[in-house]
Protein backbone atom coordinates (compact mmCIF):
# COMPACT_ATOMS: atom_id res chain seq x y z
CA UNK A 1 0.00 0.00 0.00
CA UNK A 2 3.11 2.18 0.72
CA UNK A 3 4.04 2.33 -2.99
CA UNK A 4 1.33 4.96 -4.08
CA UNK A 5 0.62 6.32 -1.17
CA UNK A 6 3.18 9.04 -0.58
CA UNK A 7 2.09 9.64 3.34
CA UNK A 8 2.33 6.21 4.27
CA UNK A 9 5.86 6.05 2.91
CA UNK A 10 7.10 9.43 4.47
CA UNK A 11 6.11 7.62 7.57
CA UNK A 12 7.81 4.73 7.00
CA UNK A 13 11.22 6.84 6.03
CA UNK A 14 10.80 9.15 8.62
CA UNK A 15 13.50 8.06 11.49
CA UNK A 16 15.46 10.34 14.32
CA UNK A 17 17.78 12.48 13.51
CA UNK A 18 20.60 13.82 15.74
CA UNK A 19 23.35 15.07 13.87
CA UNK A 20 22.28 18.14 11.40
CA UNK A 21 23.86 20.00 8.46
CA UNK A 22 24.78 23.51 8.79
CA UNK A 23 22.08 24.47 7.43
CA UNK A 24 19.29 26.91 8.50
CA UNK A 25 15.89 26.25 8.19
CA UNK A 26 14.59 29.50 6.29
CA UNK A 27 11.67 31.09 7.88
CA UNK A 28 8.66 30.16 5.63
CA UNK A 29 10.10 26.19 6.14
CA UNK A 30 9.67 27.00 9.71
CA UNK A 31 5.99 28.55 9.73
CA UNK A 32 5.18 25.60 7.91
CA UNK A 33 6.42 22.83 10.49
CA UNK A 34 4.33 25.20 13.20
CA UNK A 35 1.51 25.35 11.28
CA UNK A 36 0.88 21.81 10.76
CA UNK A 37 0.57 22.05 15.05
CA UNK A 38 -2.11 24.29 14.56
CA UNK A 39 -3.77 21.21 11.70
CA UNK A 40 -3.60 18.93 14.68
CA UNK A 41 -7.25 17.97 16.62
CA UNK A 42 -7.45 19.38 19.88
CA UNK A 43 -9.92 18.56 22.65
CA UNK A 44 -12.56 20.63 22.41
CA UNK A 45 -11.13 23.18 20.02
CA UNK A 46 -9.59 24.47 23.19
CA UNK A 47 -5.50 24.00 21.87
CA UNK A 48 -4.00 23.21 25.67
CA UNK A 49 -0.40 23.84 24.95
CA UNK A 50 1.66 26.34 24.18
CA UNK A 51 4.59 26.09 21.90
CA UNK A 52 8.20 27.50 22.95
CA UNK A 53 10.10 28.67 20.08
CA UNK A 54 13.84 27.93 21.21
CA UNK A 55 15.61 30.63 19.11
CA UNK A 56 18.20 31.89 21.39
CA UNK A 57 21.57 29.74 21.66
CA UNK A 58 22.21 30.86 25.07
CA UNK A 59 18.92 29.14 26.00
CA UNK A 60 19.46 25.71 23.25
CA UNK A 61 22.89 25.48 25.04
CA UNK A 62 20.81 25.34 28.51
CA UNK A 63 18.48 22.54 27.35
CA UNK A 64 20.86 20.58 26.09
CA UNK A 65 22.59 20.45 29.30
CA UNK A 66 19.20 19.74 31.65
CA UNK A 67 17.89 17.28 29.05
CA UNK A 68 20.96 14.65 30.20
CA UNK A 69 23.53 16.49 28.76
CA UNK A 70 22.57 16.10 24.57
CA UNK A 71 24.90 18.63 23.23
CA UNK A 72 23.26 17.74 19.56
CA UNK A 73 20.39 19.62 21.01
CA UNK A 74 21.94 22.85 21.03
CA UNK A 75 23.26 22.76 17.54
CA UNK A 76 19.80 22.04 15.79
CA UNK A 77 18.57 24.85 14.00
CA UNK A 78 15.13 24.57 14.90
CA UNK A 79 14.00 23.74 18.74
CA UNK A 80 10.20 23.66 20.28
CA UNK A 81 9.55 23.07 23.43
CA UNK A 82 5.64 21.75 23.63
CA UNK A 83 4.37 22.83 27.06
CA UNK A 84 1.31 21.20 28.41
CA UNK A 85 -0.91 24.32 29.32
CA UNK A 86 -3.48 24.42 31.82
CA UNK A 87 -2.87 27.91 32.66
CA UNK A 88 -3.88 29.48 30.21
CA UNK A 89 -7.63 28.33 30.11
CA UNK A 90 -7.35 28.72 33.71
CA UNK A 91 -6.54 32.25 33.62
CA UNK A 92 -9.13 33.17 31.10
CA UNK A 93 -11.98 31.54 33.22
CA UNK A 94 -10.46 34.31 36.20
CA UNK A 95 -10.28 36.94 33.43
CA UNK A 96 -13.71 36.36 32.88
CA UNK A 97 -14.59 36.90 36.31
CA UNK A 98 -15.53 33.11 36.95
CA UNK A 99 -14.36 31.34 40.04
CA UNK A 100 -12.91 27.92 38.86
CA UNK A 101 -11.45 24.89 40.50
CA UNK A 102 -7.40 24.66 40.26
CA UNK A 103 -6.49 22.63 37.39
CA UNK A 104 -6.27 18.76 38.53
CA UNK A 105 -4.26 15.31 36.89
CA UNK A 106 -6.35 14.40 34.34
CA UNK A 107 -6.75 18.18 32.54
CA UNK A 108 -2.52 18.09 32.50
CA UNK A 109 -2.52 14.14 31.18
CA UNK A 110 -5.37 15.74 28.65
CA UNK A 111 -3.30 18.80 27.63
CA UNK A 112 -0.11 16.23 27.71
CA UNK A 113 -1.99 14.20 24.60
CA UNK A 114 -2.86 17.87 23.22
CA UNK A 115 0.81 18.66 23.02
CA UNK A 116 1.86 15.70 21.76
CA UNK A 117 -0.45 15.54 18.82
CA UNK A 118 0.78 18.59 18.19
CA UNK A 119 3.97 17.61 18.11
CA UNK A 120 3.61 14.41 15.88
CA UNK A 121 1.69 16.88 13.08
CA UNK A 122 5.05 19.09 13.12
CA UNK A 123 7.25 16.04 13.00
CA UNK A 124 5.08 14.31 10.25
CA UNK A 125 5.64 18.13 8.08
CA UNK A 126 8.74 18.44 8.92
CA UNK A 127 9.91 15.34 7.39
CA UNK A 128 8.14 16.28 4.12
CA UNK A 129 10.32 19.29 3.74
CA UNK A 130 13.27 17.23 3.78
CA UNK A 131 13.60 18.04 7.82
CA UNK A 132 14.75 15.39 10.14
CA UNK A 133 13.49 15.49 13.75
CA UNK A 134 14.50 14.04 16.91
CA UNK A 135 12.10 13.76 20.39
CA UNK A 136 14.03 14.55 23.57
CA UNK A 137 11.62 13.18 26.43
CA UNK A 138 14.42 14.44 28.83
CA UNK A 139 13.04 17.81 29.13
CA UNK A 140 11.04 16.12 31.80
CA UNK A 141 14.09 16.08 33.98
CA UNK A 142 14.92 19.09 36.05
CA UNK A 143 11.77 20.87 36.35
CA UNK A 144 13.54 23.76 38.48
CA UNK A 145 15.65 24.55 36.30
CA UNK A 146 13.71 24.20 33.17
CA UNK A 147 10.58 26.32 35.19
CA UNK A 148 12.99 28.76 35.70
CA UNK A 149 14.53 28.65 32.45
CA UNK A 150 11.52 28.56 30.08
CA UNK A 151 9.05 30.81 32.89
CA UNK A 152 6.73 28.35 33.32
CA UNK A 153 3.97 29.16 35.17
CA UNK A 154 2.01 26.68 37.63
CA UNK A 155 -0.24 24.98 35.63
CA UNK A 156 2.31 23.65 32.98
CA UNK A 157 4.69 21.56 32.18
CA UNK A 158 6.39 20.44 29.54
CA UNK A 159 5.29 17.74 27.63
CA UNK A 160 8.13 16.96 24.94
CA UNK A 161 11.22 19.01 23.38
CA UNK A 162 11.88 18.25 19.46
CA UNK A 163 14.38 19.52 17.39
CA UNK A 164 14.58 20.04 13.79
CA UNK A 165 17.49 20.29 11.09
CA UNK A 166 18.61 18.82 7.75
CA UNK A 167 20.33 15.46 8.48
CA UNK A 168 23.49 14.81 7.58
CA UNK A 169 24.01 11.94 5.07
CA UNK A 170 25.38 10.05 7.79
CA UNK A 171 21.87 10.26 9.66
CA UNK A 172 20.02 9.74 5.90
CA UNK A 173 22.31 6.51 5.51
CA UNK A 174 21.30 4.86 8.95
CA UNK A 175 18.84 2.30 9.22
CA UNK A 176 15.81 3.01 10.86
CA UNK A 177 15.62 0.37 13.95
CA UNK A 178 13.22 -2.48 14.37
CA UNK A 179 10.46 -2.85 16.07
CA UNK A 180 8.96 -5.26 18.30
CA UNK A 181 6.34 -7.91 16.29
CA UNK A 182 2.96 -7.07 16.35
CA UNK A 183 1.54 -9.17 17.82
CA UNK A 184 2.98 -8.22 21.44
CA UNK A 185 2.27 -4.72 21.15
CA UNK A 186 -1.33 -4.90 19.40
CA UNK A 187 -4.09 -7.04 21.49
CA UNK A 188 -7.51 -8.00 20.93
CA UNK A 189 -10.65 -6.19 22.80
CA UNK A 190 -8.85 -6.31 26.17
CA UNK A 191 -4.62 -6.41 27.48
CA UNK A 192 -3.25 -9.54 27.16
CA UNK A 193 -0.59 -10.22 29.66
CA UNK A 194 2.33 -11.71 28.55
CA UNK A 195 4.48 -14.46 30.63
CA UNK A 196 8.12 -14.50 30.99
CA UNK A 197 8.70 -16.81 28.42
CA UNK A 198 7.02 -14.50 25.80
CA UNK A 199 8.37 -11.33 27.25
CA UNK A 200 12.15 -12.42 27.14
CA UNK A 201 11.03 -13.87 23.46
CA UNK A 202 9.70 -10.54 22.52
CA UNK A 203 13.05 -9.06 23.11
CA UNK A 204 15.09 -12.26 21.55
CA UNK A 205 15.88 -10.60 18.10
CA UNK A 206 17.51 -7.62 20.04
CA UNK A 207 19.94 -9.70 22.54
CA UNK A 208 19.80 -12.02 25.47
CA UNK A 209 19.16 -11.87 29.05
CA UNK A 210 22.45 -9.65 29.52
CA UNK A 211 21.27 -7.57 26.84
CA UNK A 212 18.29 -6.93 28.93
CA UNK A 213 20.24 -6.28 32.11
CA UNK A 214 22.21 -3.61 30.08
CA UNK A 215 19.35 -1.74 28.86
CA UNK A 216 17.71 -1.83 32.48
CA UNK A 217 20.90 -0.13 33.84
CA UNK A 218 20.89 2.22 31.27
CA UNK A 219 17.02 3.04 30.37
CA UNK A 220 15.35 2.28 33.58
CA UNK A 221 17.48 2.37 36.97
CA UNK A 222 19.69 5.19 35.61
CA UNK A 223 20.34 8.82 37.15
CA UNK A 224 17.82 10.57 34.46
CA UNK A 225 15.56 7.53 34.70
CA UNK A 226 15.18 8.43 38.23
CA UNK A 227 15.63 12.02 37.88
CA UNK A 228 12.41 12.17 35.33
CA UNK A 229 10.09 10.59 38.13
CA UNK A 230 11.65 12.81 40.28
CA UNK A 231 10.50 15.73 38.17
CA UNK A 232 7.69 14.95 37.05
CA UNK A 233 6.51 14.01 40.34
CA UNK A 234 7.19 17.79 41.60
CA UNK A 235 5.05 18.97 38.61
CA UNK A 236 2.16 16.85 39.45
CA UNK A 237 2.12 18.30 42.83
CA UNK A 238 0.42 21.39 41.20
CA UNK A 239 -2.50 19.61 40.13
CA UNK A 240 -3.34 17.63 42.90
CA UNK A 241 -6.80 18.26 44.43
CA UNK A 242 -6.45 21.15 46.85
CA UNK B 1 3.69 25.86 0.21
CA UNK B 2 1.07 23.24 0.77
CA UNK B 3 -0.60 23.49 -2.90
CA UNK B 4 2.95 21.06 -3.51
CA UNK B 5 3.09 19.25 -0.62
CA UNK B 6 0.39 16.33 -0.50
CA UNK B 7 1.88 15.81 3.50
CA UNK B 8 0.98 19.40 4.29
CA UNK B 9 -2.40 19.21 2.30
CA UNK B 10 -3.50 16.25 3.82
CA UNK B 11 -3.07 17.41 7.63
CA UNK B 12 -4.28 20.85 6.45
CA UNK B 13 -7.24 19.00 5.22
CA UNK B 14 -7.70 16.46 8.54
CA UNK B 15 -10.74 17.13 10.73
CA UNK B 16 -12.11 14.90 13.57
CA UNK B 17 -15.42 12.78 11.93
CA UNK B 18 -18.06 11.89 14.30
CA UNK B 19 -20.70 9.91 11.94
CA UNK B 20 -19.27 7.33 9.71
CA UNK B 21 -20.98 5.49 6.88
CA UNK B 22 -21.91 1.93 7.22
CA UNK B 23 -18.75 0.45 5.50
CA UNK B 24 -16.45 -1.45 6.80
CA UNK B 25 -12.52 -1.12 6.68
CA UNK B 26 -10.51 -3.90 5.20
CA UNK B 27 -8.27 -5.38 7.15
CA UNK B 28 -5.69 -4.03 4.93
CA UNK B 29 -6.59 -0.73 5.21
CA UNK B 30 -6.88 -1.54 9.07
CA UNK B 31 -3.16 -2.69 8.92
CA UNK B 32 -1.78 0.19 7.53
CA UNK B 33 -3.17 2.71 10.13
CA UNK B 34 -2.04 0.13 12.62
CA UNK B 35 1.45 -0.46 10.70
CA UNK B 36 1.95 3.69 10.93
CA UNK B 37 1.57 3.35 14.64
CA UNK B 38 5.05 0.96 14.36
CA UNK B 39 6.50 3.90 12.53
CA UNK B 40 6.31 6.34 14.67
CA UNK B 41 9.42 7.34 17.00
CA UNK B 42 9.39 5.71 20.04
CA UNK B 43 11.50 6.08 23.44
CA UNK B 44 14.86 4.13 22.91
CA UNK B 45 12.86 2.03 20.70
CA UNK B 46 10.80 0.46 23.51
CA UNK B 47 7.26 1.16 22.48
CA UNK B 48 6.16 2.07 25.75
CA UNK B 49 2.64 0.91 24.63
CA UNK B 50 -0.15 -1.49 23.94
CA UNK B 51 -2.79 -0.84 21.74
CA UNK B 52 -5.72 -2.63 22.02
CA UNK B 53 -7.92 -3.45 18.77
CA UNK B 54 -11.40 -3.32 20.06
CA UNK B 55 -13.92 -5.58 17.29
CA UNK B 56 -16.09 -6.65 20.12
CA UNK B 57 -19.04 -4.75 19.09
CA UNK B 58 -20.03 -5.48 22.85
CA UNK B 59 -16.70 -3.72 24.32
CA UNK B 60 -17.32 -0.94 21.39
CA UNK B 61 -20.83 -0.23 23.46
CA UNK B 62 -19.35 -0.27 26.99
CA UNK B 63 -16.70 2.52 25.96
CA UNK B 64 -18.90 4.45 24.39
CA UNK B 65 -21.04 4.58 27.93
CA UNK B 66 -17.76 4.92 29.96
CA UNK B 67 -16.17 7.76 27.37
CA UNK B 68 -19.11 10.06 28.63
CA UNK B 69 -21.47 8.35 26.77
CA UNK B 70 -20.93 9.14 23.23
CA UNK B 71 -22.83 6.56 21.03
CA UNK B 72 -20.64 7.39 17.85
CA UNK B 73 -17.98 5.27 19.10
CA UNK B 74 -20.12 2.21 19.42
CA UNK B 75 -20.63 2.72 15.39
CA UNK B 76 -16.64 3.28 14.33
CA UNK B 77 -15.36 0.46 12.55
CA UNK B 78 -12.76 0.50 13.95
CA UNK B 79 -11.43 1.28 17.75
CA UNK B 80 -8.19 1.90 19.42
CA UNK B 81 -7.19 2.28 22.34
CA UNK B 82 -3.43 3.42 23.09
CA UNK B 83 -2.50 2.24 26.44
CA UNK B 84 0.24 3.88 28.04
CA UNK B 85 2.14 0.66 29.03
CA UNK B 86 4.68 0.46 31.95
CA UNK B 87 4.11 -2.69 33.12
CA UNK B 88 5.69 -4.62 29.66
CA UNK B 89 9.04 -3.74 30.33
CA UNK B 90 8.46 -4.00 34.66
CA UNK B 91 7.64 -7.75 33.78
CA UNK B 92 10.28 -7.93 31.06
CA UNK B 93 13.11 -7.10 33.71
CA UNK B 94 11.64 -9.51 36.18
CA UNK B 95 11.64 -11.98 33.79
CA UNK B 96 14.98 -11.63 33.27
CA UNK B 97 15.49 -12.38 37.18
CA UNK B 98 16.49 -8.58 37.58
CA UNK B 99 15.59 -6.23 41.11
CA UNK B 100 13.82 -3.06 39.67
CA UNK B 101 11.77 0.01 41.63
CA UNK B 102 8.52 -0.13 40.51
CA UNK B 103 7.02 2.84 37.44
CA UNK B 104 7.03 6.05 38.52
CA UNK B 105 5.27 9.13 37.16
CA UNK B 106 7.86 10.58 34.75
CA UNK B 107 7.82 6.82 33.50
CA UNK B 108 3.99 7.07 32.64
CA UNK B 109 4.45 10.51 31.26
CA UNK B 110 6.57 9.07 29.30
CA UNK B 111 4.66 6.23 28.26
CA UNK B 112 1.90 8.54 27.12
CA UNK B 113 3.69 10.72 25.05
CA UNK B 114 4.75 7.39 23.18
CA UNK B 115 1.61 6.33 22.73
CA UNK B 116 0.07 9.73 21.91
CA UNK B 117 2.92 9.95 19.55
CA UNK B 118 1.70 6.60 18.01
CA UNK B 119 -1.77 7.02 17.67
CA UNK B 120 -0.93 10.54 16.16
CA UNK B 121 0.59 8.28 13.07
CA UNK B 122 -2.45 6.24 12.98
CA UNK B 123 -4.47 9.55 11.95
CA UNK B 124 -2.72 10.77 9.51
CA UNK B 125 -2.25 7.60 7.93
CA UNK B 126 -6.33 6.98 8.18
CA UNK B 127 -6.69 10.54 6.49
CA UNK B 128 -4.40 9.52 3.53
CA UNK B 129 -6.32 6.37 3.34
CA UNK B 130 -9.87 8.32 3.10
CA UNK B 131 -10.82 7.39 6.23
CA UNK B 132 -12.08 10.05 9.19
CA UNK B 133 -11.09 9.59 12.39
CA UNK B 134 -11.92 11.17 15.95
CA UNK B 135 -9.66 11.62 19.19
CA UNK B 136 -11.71 10.54 22.32
CA UNK B 137 -9.77 11.84 25.70
CA UNK B 138 -12.87 10.40 27.43
CA UNK B 139 -10.82 7.29 27.74
CA UNK B 140 -9.29 8.65 30.72
CA UNK B 141 -12.40 8.12 32.86
CA UNK B 142 -13.95 6.00 34.91
CA UNK B 143 -10.88 3.88 35.62
CA UNK B 144 -11.74 1.56 37.66
CA UNK B 145 -14.75 0.43 34.61
CA UNK B 146 -12.27 0.96 32.26
CA UNK B 147 -9.61 -0.90 33.91
CA UNK B 148 -11.85 -4.24 34.41
CA UNK B 149 -13.25 -3.95 31.04
CA UNK B 150 -9.65 -3.65 29.17
CA UNK B 151 -8.04 -6.09 31.65
CA UNK B 152 -5.71 -3.33 32.23
CA UNK B 153 -2.53 -4.24 34.16
CA UNK B 154 -1.35 -2.17 37.20
CA UNK B 155 1.30 0.03 35.50
CA UNK B 156 -0.59 1.27 32.68
CA UNK B 157 -3.35 3.84 31.36
CA UNK B 158 -5.20 4.19 28.27
CA UNK B 159 -3.67 7.72 27.12
CA UNK B 160 -6.11 8.00 24.00
CA UNK B 161 -8.82 6.44 22.25
CA UNK B 162 -9.23 7.04 19.12
CA UNK B 163 -11.85 5.98 16.33
CA UNK B 164 -11.75 5.60 12.78
CA UNK B 165 -14.29 4.87 9.81
CA UNK B 166 -15.29 6.37 6.53
CA UNK B 167 -16.88 10.18 7.23
CA UNK B 168 -20.23 10.78 6.25
CA UNK B 169 -20.83 13.19 3.45
CA UNK B 170 -22.40 15.73 5.81
CA UNK B 171 -19.05 15.04 8.17
CA UNK B 172 -16.82 15.84 4.93
CA UNK B 173 -18.80 19.27 4.27
CA UNK B 174 -18.22 20.35 7.66
CA UNK B 175 -16.04 22.91 7.95
CA UNK B 176 -12.74 22.99 10.26
CA UNK B 177 -12.70 24.93 13.46
CA UNK B 178 -10.46 27.63 12.87
CA UNK B 179 -7.74 27.56 15.88
CA UNK B 180 -6.40 30.41 17.82
CA UNK B 181 -3.90 32.97 16.62
CA UNK B 182 -0.18 31.68 16.06
CA UNK B 183 1.12 34.73 18.55
CA UNK B 184 -1.35 33.15 21.71
CA UNK B 185 0.16 29.79 21.19
CA UNK B 186 3.75 29.89 19.94
CA UNK B 187 6.00 31.98 22.55
CA UNK B 188 9.93 32.70 22.19
CA UNK B 189 12.58 31.59 24.04
CA UNK B 190 10.55 31.46 27.62
CA UNK B 191 6.51 31.24 28.27
CA UNK B 192 5.09 34.94 28.25
CA UNK B 193 2.20 34.94 30.10
CA UNK B 194 -0.83 37.23 28.93
CA UNK B 195 -2.90 39.47 30.82
CA UNK B 196 -6.65 39.42 31.37
CA UNK B 197 -7.07 42.09 28.14
CA UNK B 198 -5.02 39.50 25.65
CA UNK B 199 -6.88 36.41 27.34
CA UNK B 200 -10.24 37.98 26.56
CA UNK B 201 -8.95 39.24 23.09
CA UNK B 202 -8.08 35.51 22.23
CA UNK B 203 -11.36 34.11 22.41
CA UNK B 204 -13.15 37.47 21.50
CA UNK B 205 -13.26 35.82 17.54
CA UNK B 206 -15.27 33.02 19.20
CA UNK B 207 -17.19 34.59 21.72
CA UNK B 208 -18.06 36.95 24.42
CA UNK B 209 -17.88 36.83 28.65
CA UNK B 210 -21.03 34.56 28.69
CA UNK B 211 -19.27 32.45 25.88
CA UNK B 212 -16.57 31.60 28.16
CA UNK B 213 -18.58 31.14 30.80
CA UNK B 214 -21.10 28.49 29.16
CA UNK B 215 -17.68 26.75 27.91
CA UNK B 216 -16.23 26.45 31.33
CA UNK B 217 -19.34 24.86 31.94
CA UNK B 218 -19.46 22.48 29.52
CA UNK B 219 -15.77 21.54 29.66
CA UNK B 220 -14.03 22.30 33.09
CA UNK B 221 -16.61 21.86 35.67
CA UNK B 222 -18.81 19.87 34.40
CA UNK B 223 -19.08 16.33 35.69
CA UNK B 224 -16.76 14.55 32.94
CA UNK B 225 -14.22 17.28 33.78
CA UNK B 226 -14.03 16.07 37.48
CA UNK B 227 -14.39 12.25 36.86
CA UNK B 228 -11.70 12.61 34.76
CA UNK B 229 -9.22 14.38 37.24
CA UNK B 230 -10.60 12.10 39.74
CA UNK B 231 -9.81 8.92 37.62
CA UNK B 232 -6.42 9.94 36.68
CA UNK B 233 -5.71 10.60 40.21
CA UNK B 234 -6.40 6.71 40.87
CA UNK B 235 -4.27 5.36 37.68
CA UNK B 236 -1.51 7.69 39.37
CA UNK B 237 -1.45 6.13 42.68
CA UNK B 238 0.09 3.34 41.19
CA UNK B 239 2.94 5.24 39.77
CA UNK B 240 3.32 7.34 43.06
CA UNK B 241 6.60 6.45 44.87
CA UNK B 242 6.56 3.57 47.36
Amino acid sequence: MEEENVVLRQLHERRSVRAFQERAVSQDVKDAVIGAAFEAPTAGDMMFYTIIDVTDQAVKEQLAVLCDHQPFVAKAPVVLVFVADCDRWYRTYQAAGLSVRQPGPGDLVLACADAVIAAQNTVVAAQSLGLGSCYIGDILENCDAVRQLLALPEFAMPAVLVVYGYPTQQQRDRPKPARFARGHIVHENAYRPMDSGELLGMYAERGDRETIEALCKRKYLSTFSLEMNRSVAEYLKNFSDR
